[in-house]
């Protein structure tokens, strides 16, 4: 499979900002990490990071053009108010996966609701980084009950 | 009259993306329908789109350095929250018309809220890409009555 | 085509009331101008306008009855809380444009929101009475479209 | 690891109702398929379910009590509302994860809030059940995490 | 001290759009005078304005990675929705003050919740350009009290 | 006993408008099918319908004045918003039900509370036009009851 | 002074429904009452009372096209719902005084808001049907103090 | 056909607990009465109670497996917050519906909304135990119009 | 009769503060009118005036204990909030009449709710200080119609 | 006096569970504690804790049919949705004290609502297991001021 | 130990006011006998008194400087509003009670919110002056588990 | 200038109470502090506190009979609910600066709202004491601008 991975706005500062709640690995680390786990089981992995939420529109788009087979998104904060967000995968239909790190519905009520999951197959979080390799399973399987 | 058309995000994904709602025709297309209709009436055309909230921004500040006669906008998903698409709109004081092409009363809650067109002369919407020839109607009456 | 232009309670109060929002051409003034435009555009125009909820209801109904073309409807206050509108458009099942003559979302509050515009197919306000003439555009190109 | 797998209110019901939501596959189907999954990777598989919401509370004080190392829990429609087995996870101290096999976030409102997730280590959705079998992965995480 | 000032979306326009608001100084004058100011009592100033949401993420980010002592920012209308700029904040962890040049508590309703405010040390508006000195002396005052 | 039986707006389109919801039946034959089964029990049938709010409240008082045994009506949209009809049924003191062909709980959020319903004896909803004679066997079992 | 009194929905069962609340006069002695006292204190009194809000609508233009120098209206129930009384108040632009019999602040939630009272110069509640003569003198008071 | 009669909550108090609300007559007269109706009428009668929600969701699937044409229930309080129940009976999809003994919208605010109600096909409210016939004859009705 | 007439927080500012809505005349002339009024009615009046919200309750407990037949209070901003004033007028159990200078419906959103009117016998406002007036005719009345 | 002491959900868990909040003595403890205060006090005492809400309402039926002369209830978490644990409360018309050992005000928002306590004669929290103990007494004098 | 007992606003009244809620009791035997009671149990007792928000935190703040052990209070209508009071119970730092003589949560939906009780270490209502009582035995058990 | 420094309720326990969010200085020490600031520059320097909302009315009221150029307020809890302090500032018309000694926005729900910042020039928190130092630098500095 061909999966893209995106990573919203202060996810570039894990293992930098409020280690408590994210952890103390450093984003680059992470995205070895995922990359390697993806790379394991096959699949052509881009990583992708943007602060701007228009470029994270972009890069969904992207994925449209260039024919991805999932997608597996943490948009951040904009999780929370983004629905040009949750227009641009529904736009793009293709699988995907929405993944946080810590577990949001444990943490500020603003955290508990999201607008982008309901265009998301779905979502998981609280899992840390291991998160992103659940996701990675979950496009698997999508993938191995529609054949 | 000098017209700027702005479309914001996920609007390049026409003809792509939920054709059931948006219709058929490809962003092209639609673009250059908006620029010929208004080109047979003599105005002078500028389209632009972004899928970043921020050069939207940019682009109605620059309709106001350039002295546009009219600004038509299709805030896409950013008519629900952009608090900061608004204020520019208001302080660039150029007669503006906001544009949806599909009826967004008669789709989820969270559209039929707009934050952006307190700050138009108008709005419109339900019309199809039809609308934004609407639009270059209403600037056109709206100058009229002035002189 | 055959059209009917019903406008909802204290419209006939044009260039009467509050001029400053309304403008100052009066009703009958308004009138003229909008059965003028239609003719000249070769559609057969009736006019309507009534203070009384029900009678609204009415009229949309007799639309239905004498199989109208299109309606244009401007409901006055009771778009802000008549169901009973909603469901008669609904029911008569003709093209609908809903029209208001300031731009609704720069005022009070309890007018930004329409329950009479998910029944029509789509809405425009803030363009004067112009926006009658926007909405025989908006119904002459929705014919076209569909044929 | 000593696992518990508790299924709440009609969960035995899957194959059953609303195939469309929740797949065709019945109940006893799913849960050979998760005990086997989970015997495969050497886990102690217990399976439970119940309509009464108080035999959950009951279930989650027995693992408590027989020192399970890990609980999966689907709660159903008592997610949205089930105060009791909140406290009750809360009071277990043992890490839970909460599965739910259609994505919650894309149906209706009521079911975009769970007040039982802000006591588990983690919630996921929407990946049918092989959501039950990404659970099982992440408590495995948890574990080799710790140690 | 080496401080930072960041202006969001439309704060350049300045001078020029809702003077009766913002007063009559267009952006590069008062831009000068908060840099003259900072200069005069010793610190090094950065001067950063952005429409775009992420570009403001980038710059706090920058401020974080380049050891700015202080932070001070007028984030315009995100102010009201970016939890993602209230995220930058709160990982940068650098002492930073929001600034609003107008009295926010006297205007629309929508502008009286501050979402970025719960990340700063503390929050000042309605005193003109004049607030960023403001903002420079509470800095200095923060320093001094801890050393 | 002397029963009127009100059909409020939009109701005389039945069997014309959104048949999916209320039925083929047309007005004229459930009309008719209402009296037919209220003679057949010996009651003397007034039946009444208008889209006129006041009108509704018009025939309630006439009841009263009139003295009849019971009221069955339907008040259609107005169900959900008017205290008048409210204010009516509750001054004309006649034991009154309310029918609902469709059941309204199932539909759209604003047809899930009835402010009309507290001022009757007891509602009922969902069984097309059968609810009608449902109505009558309630006010039969109501009259005996008391003698 | 030329005054209008406007009796609303139900007020004409007075003496009949609900006496606890309203008394026990009946409509016709009130009226008379109302009359009399006003022609005491030499105005020219027209009372009228409808069921139809619209017909309500059109008593207040009425006042307008016949010069009318003060309106005193009790909307009943559309107190609480009709805008479209209130924008015939607002464009009527005559003194308009708003009676309430009973004191609606200490009955249901729904009656404690009034949309119509924003558009009259005062409003007055709870002194039964005195209330309508206090309403006499606050327009007698009105006058004096203009000249 | 063979109707299962399911009575929730405290219902097994009626004719003890407060009878101006509920009554005088007691639960097992009427059982008995519901009971004998339903025989009279040719039906196959089941009477289930119970307190305990999880068990009204077991009665509702036993109903599914053993064929049962109907299904009257009066869920006590549980109608105002058991999406359980709801989930139970619109999975169980045989023909139910609701019954209250009391006019739900003549008291408390909790008891106006149903939770319920939406997976029904029909509701009915103040009718005393006859409500309980009510729903045979509605029932019945529902069939007949099927063959 | 005996009458207690007790201006709230701020009216002692009349004729100062904000004279574009409470008018030019001064807080001593404004009670001297009210006195010089009742005493011409052969009222014996006491005027009180504090800022200070328990002393209102103080005034009000007065009342009580030297037997006053009536009281009229504006309780100017805490109105909107002093539910320990709606206790003591509600303890006193003396006709009392709420009197607001201006027209609190037609101002902000927060002076529309008043906490004090429903332990009155009725409110007034809008009419100026005439309001005091209108506020003894009605106590009269009160008094005129028990005996 | 016959007193019945019941427990709700997770209650057995003293001891265990949140010692934090709930304190360190195990709940056998608890309830020797409170059987032996009120043996002291020469009371019946049956204590009783469930996990089932149903159950629940069991016990306190009960209580009914055994003629308990009071209630000591803690309902747990079902304190704050249960409604049908209200009604129970309400139908058996004993003397009930609703206990909470942690002072709910003080946690999280959803514990702050009771639905239960309206159908007791008083409640109290924040005092530990002594809650029970004073709980007694208040039985105790309500008992004595009756007689 | 040294206990303060503080009621606020109208509590004076009891035995005058609304007796039916709080008793026939008046407030000087009330004082009386909490005060006897505390003696009785070798309590330096002192009560105050007071309808002013203000003075109650004086109170409040001089239990503070004299070093009482134990503050019992019933703020009466400041219960719902007063973070002012709040404020200051959490400042003094005492093991505070608070008392009310009715069953709240029983009462209006104003009255069920406290905005004081999180400062304390507990609640209770509805035993009467019993109360009282029942919270001097609360700040005795409190001191002796400290010890 | 004639400056007024208002400290509102609990102010007078810093130093004392809660020492973790307002710091260890005494109350006594902060206004000395702020006196001589005020002092070294040439302000004619007026202190007061109280915790009695009227008080604070009163002290904002002698400072305009006293005719000060400038107030500074921190009205402690009363900030979020005294609208009666709101209209006291907006009648005496004297800029006026709201201070809070911690960041309001990082605390409470409740201390997010102000009430009375929207009568104020502008507000600043978080600062600590030398927030009072900085309103008086507002102040000058708007007075330096007026002249």
């Amino acid at each position: 499979m061909k999966l893209m991975v995106i990573n919203g706005p202060n996810l570039n500062m894990l293992g930098i900002r409020e280690k408590g709640i994210y952890g103390t690995r450093d984003f680059k680390d992470v995205c070895d990490y995922i990359k390697g786990e993806g790379k394991k089981r096959n699949h052509e992995m881009t990583l992708l990071q943007s602060n701007i939420e228009g470029e994270i529109i972009n890069f969904i788009q992207r994925a449209y053009f260039e024919s991805y087979d999932g997608i597996i998104i943490n948009p951040g904060a904009y999780t929370h108010y983004s629905y040009a967000i949750h227009d641009a995968i529904k736009g793009a239909d293709i699988p995907t996966v929405e993944v946080h790190i810590s577990n949001v519905h444990a943490r500020e009520e603003f955290r508990h609701k999201s607008v982008t999951a309901p265009a998301c197959i779905g979502q998981l979080c609280g899992f840390g980084e291991f998160g992103y390799i659940m996701a990675i399973y979950a496009l698997e399987n999508k993938v191995q009950n529609k054949s």
